[in-house]
């Protein structure tokens, strides 16, 4: 397992194989900003009123799966070397197996599953990811397969 | 075609059927929201400085993807007879086939497309939605197919 997240060069599509992973920063999530996030973008009892959560089937308050995603997605942009030539998403499967909750750090681990060049476009790739959002339990929160745009060196 | 908008009574489980569609309310996005977005969660310069986001492969100023995502659920939640039971996404498949701009008004229609009543929990099942997220030109800036928990009438 190559963990690339200390270089501080620039990754180009010529630079990545299969396997290479990286890990991010973290981020310490609290009530307020769950709340703030719910008022905003997911307006449900769960997400934003405590003793309504504690009564609902995620038995406490929890994080919107879209600002848990957010998050994610701050958290990918710290991963220098892939931040670099820009991280420009298609799309991809996303899953929440577990509740965020307001106590947890979270991280992102990205590796890289796939490369493929374009065809049409000898200029780029799409490389998929496994992105895994741990807590600080390291239990997985969100599991994103995101599909990337990336440029050769020199291209972009 | 079913537009079960207007209605405002909860749906359950129980009175769901595949070929059901909703539409949400409305919702104007603006360059301070993009930016705003931006600067919290995707700090990357096509979304958050014009004169960049002009030069880069997004050809002008273009939401996150993931803001995109945030205010699909949003108006999700302004469709009355499935918010009153809440909406419990397990993941599901998201995609972006053209960018949010800052000018746009979004509105998503949401479409049943499958129903799988649980066997191991009668008292629910999984519902699997489509859900186009439109601009005010009706093309499609993001489609997600969202796995819901929906439970049946008098179990919530």
């Amino acid at each position: 397992m190559t963990n690339a997240s200390e270089q501080d060069e620039a990754l180009y599509l010529d630079d990545l194989h299969v396997g290479m992973t990286f890990t991010s920063t973290t981020h310490q999530l609290d009530e307020q900003q769950v709340i703030a996030f719910a008022k905003e973008f997911d307006p449900q009892p769960f997400h934003l009123d405590p003793e309504a959560a504690n009564k609902s089937l995620l038995g406490g308050l929890s994080a919107s799966g879209w600002h848990t995603a957010a998050l994610t997605m701050k958290l990918i942009t710290s991963i220098r070397p892939l931040y670099a030539t820009g991280i420009l998403g298609l799309g991809g499967e996303i899953a929440w197996p577990k509740p965020t909750r307001p106590t947890d750090l979270l991280r992102v681990v990205a590796k890289i599953v796939e490369i493929t060049p374009s065809r049409s476009r000898p200029d780029r790739g799409i490389v998929t990811m496994e992105c895994q959002t741990l807590n600080q339990r390291d239990e997985v929160v969100q599991l994103l397969k995101p599909k990337l745009v990336m440029f050769r060196r020199g291209k972009r």
